[in-house]
């Protein structure tokens, strides 16, 4: 790979990392992707604009969250058909795990879209690295937060 | 956080994640800590040499895989001691995660020192947020080489 050549960006859904708490935990690939996208879908408008003014994207975004998700997918579908770079974000680390996403990607799938990860921070993988414990488990997601009989 | 403020990297061992398969795929952060790190672990100087020749990062390499784990730990432990900066990359992707580092990471935990994640690039999380399949899932490593009875 020549380093100095800009990687190309085609159309299609990009599942982009984002920091869980040091704002430099953000991949080169994520910040090229990030600037290059016409649309940039996440849970929370105010929260995701803060992060994307310090790294200073001004990329539109759209508000994608589990209770829009089966609305605006359809739209999301339409704007990757006419060739636009969709980027989805979530609060902070990786899309899709333990938040929204799943929907949209199996419609891109399923029209045959091209749907990309840019690997990034991970609070589940970080914290098998640092634990000393067996690199074997299982990952569960969020308890119910009713109360267990 | 002042984003034109450098962050300060105290002594420690930083476990850095590196490129799967795409050399963009590295944070601000790990760029960052392996260039001041006083010592880079890594699986293959040569392999390891060539990713951080092309990341412009001089630090010194230093051999650490499953043959010679527990007999450098104790050097490595020492050089974090003397207030060294150690970074352990591995191969590709998080270090520990089906990579070595267990048994240096129970040291310094058993010693007290620091050690720092560095989130970036996993191939088990870059699968699962791509895959359109529910996020609970259970990693279980690399299947045994031997043919089951």
């Amino acid at each position: 790979m020549d380093k100095n050549k800009k990687q190309i960006i085609n159309s299609g859904l990009y599942l982009v990392s984002t920091p869980i708490g040091n704002m430099e935990d953000i991949t080169l690939r994520a910040l090229n992707v990030l600037k290059e996208s016409d649309i940039i879908l996440c849970e929370d408008t105010r929260r995701s604009g803060k992060l994307l003014s310090h790294l200073q994207i001004k990329s539109t975004l759209w508000p994608y969250h589990k209770f829009n998700e089966k609305k605006v997918s359809k739209n999301i579908i339409e704007s990757i058909k006419k060739n636009k770079i969709v980027s989805l974000i979530s609060d902070a680390g990786t899309p899709t795990i333990s938040d929204p996403g799943m929907i949209l990607i199996n419609k891109c799938i399923k029209e045959n879209l091209n749907v990309c990860p840019i690997p990034g921070s991970s609070a589940v993988t970080s914290a098998v690295s640092v634990s000393g414990f067996s690199d074997q488990y299982l990952f569960y997601g969020f308890l119910t937060k009713k109360k267990m009989n």
